[in-house]
């Protein structure tokens, strides 16, 4: 276990494991008073910090060490798919208490690493320490994104199209699992809801794509549609109206939640999909040019004047009342 | 407390106070999905990421909520000042218990941004999160320095002059203090070494200023001067001989801890001190030029051939053995 292991021998493990994959622009990796990055010109930085703490966040029961160390990386990453910006290099914090297994840290620091080098990432620095509580991991990730181009929560105008990518709801059905066991769901639906709540990727390219495209308002969507559409509206000082049929929802949900789709779909956070706002004028445009290697874009509703989220049953149809938006964390 | 506080009134708080200090480069502060900050052309960053956690970093009845967020930016910077590295921006994760008073919280962000800013540096986001077990404090600490000149621990060469900055001995013997008990101590020693072990400042202007001044080796002496200047000596694979007599040891550690005096000051750490290595025929400009208004430098000893760290009593004198090195763990 980790008490075992005296501090430099840990670091050096852990360096060795991160050492594999030297970034673009990386000067001088672990093992001095910091690590030495230079940034290429004409690129600007986005930042993001997100913490995962033990029993709140995650529990180790549901998930192995690997997924945890991946999932930390996407939850940053997806803050960075956010902005439009590919990740180029993070930090990542591990706080273990002394009886963790060597092998377990090894292995959340492996999908740390190998989540960040699937994005051209790697993981530069950070610290590891012992502690006499819950497992606590805390990711720094930085981005470039052209200087100028970022993706903004403040960019919607009255008449934009609301823009979602992917299917929704998968993550919060595969938390239900996880809460209120497995049930008679067939393994398919299982897998999918698990692998989404579980293995989580962040729309890198995606969010990308969308700065490519000359779109300047979106933002990721670890709350959930609904609060993700309030967040964008309110900074842009507008309302947003949702459409219930439009909006991506995994097919077995319906199914299998008959009382609960809305709430999971529209609810549930953690799909880490993206919401944008898109200037109808181009949206044809964004739509036919969208790549099918990417997760598929959905107008799912429109900026309107006022504030707050309207939900329809579809557009110019009835109002539907708003679900229960409960937190994502786990008590 | 923390747990009657809705998490985006919460984030509202500390946005607000983190918000009223704007970096040079900075576009895009907190409240979208990350910052946005434009690095200066022609500069190198250097990165680094450092935990404290509660009961094995710090004691909360030792130190004030505001101390301590002070205290976690000094650590931080200690690491860039090491490198002659300028702070540029910061991100700060905070883990509390909801048990927690919401203005412990508040002064805690209070202290890491106010010790930010005195160095031209802002908090430009993070993560704040409920934990059900000890506080964690994680910054990540990004500083600048012109391409190619930073300060790194292998660059020494044998027959290079060891300079440290400083006075040494001071956290370790307030750390003592704290966890022995006052004793009989006069005031003005108890308060110069409590402050040093509560508040210390990172060596930021004298890390600048070697770079400055062209020296190559360097880093800071967060484990204590004879762990440092074996890691320096080691990265560089050389050896170091150190000079008892010509440590810069507090004047009040010999008169008060007349048998650990040199473990204080030889093997405690957190004096946050700089360590460098400097070529003997630049050494003299460097001590001539080197500001009064920094801390003054000292040569302490020379980088020999072989490895490891021996100590003499005075240079050319007899050797004297190594004091245990504790760590500086509490625990």
């Amino acid at each position: 276990m980790l008490a075992d292991v005296g501090e430099a021998e840990l670091l050096r493990r852990l360096t060795e494991i991160a050492g594999e994959h030297v970034p673009a622009g990386l000067r001088l990796g672990s093992g001095d008073d910091a690590a030495v990055w230079s940034p290429e010109p004409g690129s600007e930085l986005a930042i993001t910090q997100d913490a995962l703490v033990e029993n709140r966040d995650f529990r180790r029961s549901w998930i192995t060490p690997r997924q945890l160390g991946a999932r930390a990386i996407t939850v940053a990453f997806s803050d960075l798919a956010g902005m439009g910006a590919s990740p180029a290099w993070c930090t990542a914090t591990i706080c273990a208490a002394g009886s963790t297994g060597l092998g377990d840290v090894l292995e959340i620091h492996r999908g740390l690493c190998k989540a960040a080098v699937e994005f051209g990432c790697a993981v530069v620095g950070g610290d590891v320490s012992d502690i006499d509580g819950p497992m606590v991991l805390d990711i720094c990730a930085v981005g470039t994104v052209p200087a100028g181009s970022y993706l903004r929560r403040n960019a919607a105008r009255r008449g934009d199209a609301i823009v979602v990518t992917g299917t929704l709801g998968r993550a919060a059905a595969g938390l239900r699992l996880l809460m209120d066991g497995l049930g008679h769901i067939p393994p398919a639906d299982r897998d999918r809801w698990l692998d989404a709540q579980l293995v989580p990727r962040p729309r890198v390219s995606e969010g990308r794509r969308l700065v490519d495209a000359g779109v300047r308002c979106g933002g990721d969507m670890s709350d959930g549609l609904i609060v993700e559409a309030e967040r964008t509206a309110a900074a842009s000082g507008c309302g947003a109206e949702l459409w219930l049929d439009a909006i991506p929802v995994d097919a077995g949900l319906k199914r299998h939640f008959p009382d609960a789709w809305v709430e999971l779909a529209l609810g549930g956070g953690e799909d880490f999909e993206l919401i944008a706002a898109v200037d109808t004028a181009h949206l044809e445009e964004l739509q036919t040019t969208w790549p099918k290697s990417l997760e598929p874009l959905h107008v799912v509703g429109v900026m309107v004047g006022g504030a707050g989220v309207r939900l329809l049953d579809t557009r110019g149809g009835p109002s539907v009342p708003l679900p229960t938006i409960k937190s994502r964390h786990y008590r």
